[in-house]
């Protein structure tokens, strides 16, 4: 009889993505799973020069509790930085500093879903969003994405027919798994069937300025003038992920529930970490930072494109990303991406299997998931080749 | 039409005693009304020390995402002392450190309870904590308490009386707000009612190292042989609250779930803070820190009960903490506690109503909450002194 766990939580396993982030201490182990930035980004110089004045400073000002809307300052810069670079955020919308992008998701989840509502998304989608809906008990329909994103119109026929729909979640730019990115033309649409349905979107946007080729495409938050549109932002992979900063942009109709659902969970990210960030965007240039890393990226992305072209070629689909961290590659003859990591992790390659990503939750999801930002180039032709050479095993 | 709450959060209101917080701007105002351990406890040289050297050797190790159960130094140093010292925690538990310990209330009421489940706690009891209940629509009903902390026949009437209780919240060692402590023989029959229903009790310790007279009674956790009892612990009151490092010693079947549920709400606690606790532990004897802290608090506790004493009397009950933070006042013939705040308030002076700490939401509860470890012994003075010129208006 011991222990009675909540229904919610009762079917809930382990993130095999996290798990797979654990079982990788072997350093023998080439790993094109993480969904990591790089180490070679992180502005540890410059964090550890203010983090020495915060202590030499006023120590106090972060040792002691905080508010749970977050450190006011880091909240006018994020505010402005975003308005003033990509016209997200107006007059009406209010900013909320998360312990992550993971805490936005959660929270928007925790204020706008009754248990057995609806979340529309991207099918494959972020592993953690879809976990947490799970974890809240919300119904969770799968909504297919090509080359240019969620497909809109299988959207529109969801939000006619599925009951009780609270919120469509998207990653638009460089999404996670697929690394595609939803045209404007797309985004227009999307926002209008929002407004429509009067339906929440939530767009998750932890990669979109980690864009390596192609031109920016106006966030869904851009468009947005009815207050339809959540955004959820995080410094994870501009700064360092480490420090769980991220934030939430939403109209202030929401934001109070927000902060008191945020109350209820950790009453305030820590004051330290939000400084931090602080000091940085205050002292020092986030677009140049972000600008280097962007060299770094753009030359994993290239090797491991380079390296698909090579071993796997024609032989499965695989996207070509402007962006983000991610290639997804779709196996052919429904060949079972699960099947195939067990195979490429006997020979010490590890990728994620596209099952993680199913919002039904299907394992044997015939599609993988390559992350380019942390391994090195040598590690990322290895490993493309052991895909490639396990792939064949099948065709 | 817009926007949609969920059903959960339609009714919840920020909580009046954060309010009063962020209100607290006005510096000639004498605040009784925080939760804030005193900044001259935080060991804020000996912390910069140590954050200096995480970023003189190796920043990456905190800048990078860690694991979702914590950083595994201050894992087993958390385990070995507070087994070593109190007891708690045998061979079955597990140990993650969560995002304060707030968090660690929310991850238990996650994972244990459904919408409409009841939970039994202390009345009054934290605020905090009644509100996370609240978020999850959970059904709340307090039990009385008297000078020995909770009132176990009217707590086993509960347990033969409510539908679906799941959870016993209890703080049991100078609660929040009343400041008493429960006494061992208390304990014991809680955890044997525990026991024979098959209820799990969440023991929150935030503040049981604190103590200023008496001996040492021991936690319910220590009692525990059969895992229904889980230890919500925190740093927050011993090193530095705005950090936010707080732990859950749990039985190791319950551990799993409350993993996921940490993963779905911030992946991680900042690794920074873990590193940084972690650091003061192994550099630092953080039990004579405690016995530094504990002599300035003795010292603001004596003011307040001394001032108590002079101005009010037997004109209302007061409690006698032999520990934490706070001294309770019930008021007599049923005066309002928020009508009495609203007086002391005009007056600059700042308490919390007992309203705030009622689990059915009585606003107008006689009794209201004093701090003493935030103000300084002149502010204790004047403000007590306020309190009984407010008080006597009624009598």
């Amino acid at each position: 009889m011991y222990p009675h766990f909540s229904d919610r939580m009762t079917n809930m396993q382990p993130s095999s993505v996290r798990e797979i982030f654990k079982a990788l201490s072997d350093p023998s182990v080439i790993s094109l799973a993480g969904g990591n930035p790089s180490p070679l980004t992180f502005p540890a110089r410059e964090l550890g020069e203010i983090s020495a004045r915060m202590y030499a400073d006023n120590a106090t000002a972060f040792l002691q509790y905080g508010i749970s809307e977050g450190y006011a300052p880091l909240i006018e810069k994020t505010k402005f930085r975003m308005a003033n670079k990509f016209g997200i955020g107006g007059a009406d919308d209010e900013v909320i500093i998360t312990s992550g992008g993971e805490q936005g998701i959660d929270l928007v989840l925790k204020v706008l879903t009754n248990e057995g509502d609806t979340v529309l998304c991207e099918d494959p989608t972020f592993v953690g969003a879809l976990n947490d809906i799970r974890s809240y008990a919300t119904n969770i329909v799968g909504i297919p994405v090509d080359d240019d994103g969620m497909d809109i119109d299988a959207l529109e026929r969801a939000l006619e027919t599925e009951k009780n729909v609270k919120l469509i979640y998207t990653i638009p730019t460089f999404q996670n798994p697929s690394g595609v990115t939803m045209s404007l033309e797309r985004r227009q649409r999307m926002y209008d069937l929002a407004v429509k349905h009067n339906v929440i979107i939530l767009e998750d946007g932890p990669y979109f300025e980690l864009r390596y080729s192609g031109k920016h495409i106006p966030n869904i938050k851009s468009l947005d003038k009815t207050g339809h549109v959540i955004f959820c932002g995080s410094y994870s992979k501009l700064v360092a992920p480490g420090l769980r900063v991220g934030y939430l942009i939403a109209d202030k109709r929401l934001m109070p529930k927000i902060v008191i659902a945020k109350q209820c969970q950790d009453v305030h990210t820590p004051v330290y970490t939000q400084m931090l960030i602080d000091g940085y965007l205050e002292n020092y240039d986030i677009d140049a930072h972000i600008a280097d890393s962007l060299r770094i990226y753009t030359a994993q992305r290239d090797v491991m494109l380079s390296a698909l072209d090579r071993h796997i070629g024609n032989r499965a689909h695989f996207t070509r990303p402007d962006g983000g961290l991610f290639v997804w590659c779709t196996l052919p003859n429904g060949i079972s991406g699960r099947e195939l990591c067990v195979k490429t992790s006997a020979k010490k390659v590890v990728c994620v299997p596209g099952g993680s990503f199913d919002p039904s939750g299907d394992e044997d999801k015939a599609g993988i998931r390559l992350n380019f930002s942390m391994p090195t180039p040598e590690q990322i032709e290895t490993g493309i080749q052991v895909v490639a050479e396990c792939l064949a095993e099948y065709l």
